[in-house]
């Protein structure tokens, strides 16, 4: 285990890859983002950091709503094609089907199998570039054919994955085992 | 594509999954953490939401220095150890072999394949029950052979990725194609 100091940069692996939806300039516009997490339990809130030169941020902070797609294999080609264009210069409000939820403002994708309706609760801005939104989730809608009982099955959700460094998409792989289980009985060598 | 509104969750696919390494009380200590994402580019920045009843917590905000550790699939079990227990009822500085580099209060884990020594930058308070801590990454360490060039080799890496509404573990699976690429040639049916 001999250890090398590497470049500095966002080395975190692997990251979810999520569409981020949202009107702007009235009318709806998605932007695949990596840099997403969780931050809160009760009421359930999402994080997303978004560059302040992105067209997105700006239909955000208008409404003040947005909606977190989590897209699967099948249209990883279409999410793809979103990020490759802002906003400003491509019409994306035909890339997918759409509908919505209790918000006007949170355009949410038919194709995605999992979809969150998000009421911005919390603008933060980094002072380096970035705004973090965080977004009260109010509702969630998932594909019935994916639901086991009350959660969506990981495995028919088929997420994708992204590795910063070499710009790859990945699926998930083989089940590892439960946690707060497996290592229940580790002892060190 | 019939759609349903489910129970409102931390619904987010996939997670990755981190071992945070902190002092606390003088003590290297170690906590598994899935609400994590980077959050800013130029610095580096990473962000953390923990629990405020977490050890883990008094230390980063003392010392204002933490470690995120990338666990790969042979440390999984240790990783799911540290998570079973508080720091306040377990000794966990003898669980990993450690290291250190510029800083003094952020333990670093020799069995994981890939460290960032991280100085937090930013506190913030969800006022919901959770510390949302952001740190600068000022240093990166790799195992040498997981490296491809300069950057890390992902499926060298072999990170973990948590579902959370099944609280499983995941490998990473196949390849799916490049970003910012594979939709290049993109047009809706």
């Amino acid at each position: 285990m001999v250890k090398t100091k590497i470049r500095v940069g966002p080395y975190l692996y692997p990251m979810p890859v999520v569409i981020v939806g949202a009107h702007v300039n009235g009318k709806p516009n998605f932007m695949p983002i990596a840099w997403v997490s969780i931050v809160e339990h009760k009421p359930p809130m999402i994080s997303i950091s978004a560059n302040q030169s992105h067209y997105t941020n700006k239909g955000i902070k208008e409404n003040q709503e947005f909606s977190i797609n989590t897209p699967s294999v099948d249209i990883v080609k279409a999410m793809d094609y979103c990020g490759l264009k802002s906003g400003k210069d491509l019409d994306k409000s035909g890339v997918f089907d759409l509908f919505y939820g209790d918000l006007e403002n949170a355009p949410m994708i038919k194709e995605a199998r999992l979809n969150l309706e998000c009421k911005l609760a919390i603008t933060f801005d980094t002072k380096k570039g970035h705004d973090i939104f965080i977004g009260e989730i109010i509702n969630a809608y998932a594909e019935e054919n994916i639901m086991h009982g009350e959660i969506p099955d990981f495995t028919k959700l088929q997420p994708i994955i992204f590795s910063m460094n070499d710009n790859n998409y990945w699926k998930i792989g083989e089940k590892i085992g439960g946690a707060w289980s497996i290592g229940r009985d580790y002892k060190k060598d």
